[in-house]
């Protein structure tokens, strides 16, 4: 039912979704607060793992509670590794160990550890003192390993086969051991008597190759080996670039110990797609279901730089007191200049941060995109000063203003240029994150430039 | 040997990859412009195709021709598939149609239409009358779907079995077509009679399950049914969202048309983050390879609507001109109240647009959003009100401009907070794109903002 459900989804473009549809959310609102147990199942139980998630990010944290505790059955494993972590945060403190022990089973060890990582450390081990051995050990050597590495996402679940064997003894191996197969998985890895992946034979291969053909004639030397404390970011470039669907992990020996799919690289590309987006715009970190107080403080800490950084352009401004208190009009104009050099800086910013993201812009090409900034920048420059001079010529009939602000609007737009690829190339190479911090250097440099550049000239031209 | 050279790449993190390798890369350059084309193989050859385009996309325009002409060879139809739209479309100027023919014939439907739309209609035209009736009908029919749609993405190979047939059956038939099957595929879709895709089976599973199952006992229903018309992002979303690798593309009487793949989905995710990204940033559109005067049509026009909207906050101060020039303080402090403000805004602004990528910002949640923002806004607009004031009574020894410029903060900052939601949730609704223009508007408010509270409440107070 479920599936006929989204089916129709995409052909009824536009039409009701379970997790975004309000009367359905609005429903599901009334049946937990009437503690409706068996409303509350029909209502979810059709959906799937990832609906119900993104149904419960859409309740309030004392609703997620009640739920928790009224239909603890609604929290399977999946579900639980489908929700975001501050929700899952709320909802497993209701949930009692031995449910969550339960459900954590259910789950390859991927997702176990990060359904586990959220508890605190007592709830932890009432939790993991409850599930099988083998399942406990996978999860509390993914945790050893540091947030945001490979060895953290990898899942212990894959298949491998020895070198000498033939498809056919690797098919009917398969067979045999069907319950112990992880739940997915898209490449055979082929490793020797040490257990070093020397190969790997996409699964859809396997099935079109005769029995009698042996692994090492059709495999592949895997493309990438990945270590565990290698960087998720890291890892998930190499998939996009390689298009990979899989890849083995590896310890220091070489040997074979884990897996990682594309199904996570793409949730790894989100996350660091919108982590550098919010860094560009001064925050920290966000999620929706955040609270105002955690809201205030992963933006306050930017603010007060960009606080220290306008207060830095205002003692700018106020080296030429004497020259804003007999030209009024000096006051008007100054903001244009500073605010055109922060966009077009931001505009460069923008470019060179995600090109360093994508790995293309190297040591071998930055001298000749520096040099396409600076010129993009110059020519915007003369651009817009051969526009705002009009204006300034016609709103307050004084030419020497007028040159003015065209000659600061070209210098203050060719630094601007220059800043926005300057800067995240220099953070780069002092091995900081580009997109962290960038914004805030670039307009301080606009600002201060613009106002130097203008207030500066119009001393000397009009005093 | 090439991929010996990447297993050690993450090894030796750090050390040199030849797509980013300077000295590879003026190697290489050398040999092009010594036109020793067997230099130039022997330095390309046992490089991954993605790297090879990595490497090309490193050189210059005319670099680039020269080795078209040179080596034609080193442009297989894998290499002509990695490289970015830019700078196919050199080489490919470069290459005679006979060999592009060969080239995309190689390739699966979908990077086959990738590669022919950046030809011109007449070269088009005579690559196309270069390939067989089968490859060519499935280009252009994938050409008749708009861009960023599912139907331009979609590959036409892919496998199906009819519902009556078992496991066996199914493994048999794949054994004996192995020509016909596609490079790789991750499910198996069963058909009904009409051709209309019932069920779909991971491959990994028709490998465990034993040969005399029935497909339709281990199927399971299709989680999505694509429709060529769908967007590309739309598609996206669902691939990350139920974590799917594969999934069928019906035509209209519902019958399988074709596939797609979680491969392309991580290259469109990619896209669709950076035109996020570069438009909040305002920027039209970006590549590494843009000459200055593409990089300057990208960016003028937002350059132009801040223009205006500079000029607009310059009318606003404008009205206060008195005041300025009885107090040059006012002329000093007036840019803290505006730039806080924009950052502020910016913060909602970024936080809004990702959420409304990422569907969780919708009508069931957004009252609760907004109500955050404004509160966040205002949290922050208190605390940076309490520390400019202090500022500003050490700095003029003044507490009435104190008062005022710590009240037009606290008015901006919940200001920008709630613009920064209102504004890309209104384009949502206007149905525009909330990431294109959105930023203009939020810094147009909180510069308007800011100038009209500061300098009007110092009018009122002070004067």
């Amino acid at each position: 039912m479920s599936d006929t459900a989204f089916e129709d989804d995409l052909y009824r473009k536009g039409s009701a979704r379970a997790d975004t549809d309000p009367e359905f959310v609005a429903e599901l609102r009334q049946a937990i607060s009437d503690l409706d147990a068996d409303l509350i199942r029909q209502l979810l139980a059709p959906l799937h793992a990832a609906d119900i998630a993104d149904v419960l990010e859409q309740l309030s944290a004392g609703q997620q509670g009640i739920l928790a505790e009224l239909t603890p059955d609604i929290f399977s494993g999946d579900v639980l590794a489908e929700m975001d972590p501050g929700t899952r945060e709320v909802v497993m403190d209701y949930l009692h160990p031995s449910h969550l022990a339960a459900a954590i089973a259910e789950l390859d060890s991927d997702d176990a550890t990060e359904v586990v990582e959220e508890l605190n450390a007592v709830r932890r081990a009432a939790v993991l003192a409850e599930i099988s051995d083998i399942n406990r050990e996978a999860v509390e050597s993914s945790l050893a390993f540091d947030d945001e590495t490979a060895g953290r996402l990898m899942q212990r679940e894959f298949v491998a086969a020895p070198d000498f064997w033939t498809i056919g003894h690797a098919i009917d191996h398969m067979r045999e051991s069907a319950d112990d197969l992880p739940d997915k998985f898209h490449d055979l890895f082929v490793v020797d008597t040490g257990f070093r992946p020397v190969g790997e034979i996409p699964v859809c291969r396997l099935l079109s190759a005769q029995r009698d053909v042996h692994l090492t004639d059709i495999m592949e030397p895997p493309r990438i080996l990945v270590k565990p404390e290698t960087d998720q970011e890291e890892v998930a470039y190499l998939f996009q670039k390689y298009h990979l669907v899989s890849a083995p992990v590896v310890d220091s020996a070489g040997r074979l110990t884990g897996m990682l799919t594309v199904e996570d690289m793409v949730d790894v590309i989100q996350d660091e797609n919108k982590e550098d987006m919010l860094a560009l715009a001064g925050v920290n970190e966000a999620d929706l279901a955040d609270t105002v107080l955690r809201s205030v403080r992963s933006r306050a800490p930017w603010l007060l730089v960009n606080l220290f950084t306008a207060i830095l352009a205002s003692g700018v401004i106020a080296l030429f007191e004497g020259a804003l208190e007999r030209i009024v009009a000096l006051a008007v104009l100054m903001p244009i200049v500073a605010s055109m050099g922060g966009n077009a800086g931001t505009q460069s910013l923008a470019v060179a941060v995600r090109a360093i993201a994508e790995r293309d812009l190297t040591a071998a090409n930055s001298m000749r995109v520096i040099w396409r900034e600076l010129a993009t920048g110059t020519i915007n420059g003369v651009i817009f000063a051969a526009l705002i001079s009009t204006v300034t010529l016609l709103w307050f009939q004084d030419w020497e203003i007028a040159a003015v602000i065209g000659i600061a609007m070209i210098v203050n737009l060719s630094l601007a240029g220059l800043s926005g690829i300057l800067i995240p190339l220099g953070l780069v190479r002092a091995g900081a994150d580009p997109a962290v911090a960038s914004s805030v250097f670039v307009t301080t440099v606009t600002d201060v430039v613009g106002f130097l550049a203008f207030l500066g000239l119009a001393t000397i031209v009009l005093l």
